[in-house]
């Protein structure tokens, strides 16, 4: 299972995930991307989706029309762990 | 375009829509749907984006892993209209 990461490697892992940051309160990362129109936001998700179902490790999310937020959590370690990272920058990369 | 349905009129069509209710604070309504697991809640939300696409009417939508929590409302009309009725009616035909 994976481990839940110390606040020093989570600060460190999310240098290298651009524009994901700490959800205040929680354990958690999280990012909102705003697209052009619902057809590309649904388009993201539905990549991501395939990814997050590959990897048994499934997102948080809230779409409205343009807009997705996300937030990750490994709900098992009770925090980020890497599969969180992994997930996240799968996602940046879907989205660029 | 379509009209912010009355409060008689909005009351009726839930009616026919089960387990679609009021959001309490908002002209607005919702449903929370629960699957078996992500596959067929994301299989659900992607048959519901393209009712949505094709109505041109989207929904605020937020999923954690099997459970899929859906607001509907009309932005340009400042409440529930004849189309939010018909995208519930169609979620619920999808996930039946």
């Amino acid at each position: 299972m994976a481990e839940r990461l110390s606040a020093e490697a989570r600060k460190q892992a999310l240098g290298g995930i651009p524009d994901w940051g700490e959800i205040s309160g929680r354990d958690a990362i999280g990012k909102t991307f705003v697209f052009k129109d619902f057809n590309e936001a649904f388009g993201f998700m539905t990549r991501a989706a395939l990814v997050a179902e590959k990897l048994d490790h499934h997102p948080e999310w809230r779409n409205v029309y343009k807009t997705v937020e996300v937030v990750l959590s490994t709900h098992d370690a009770g925090g980020v762990t890497a599969l969180d990272i992994e997930l996240a920058r799968a996602m940046n990369a879907i989205a660029a």
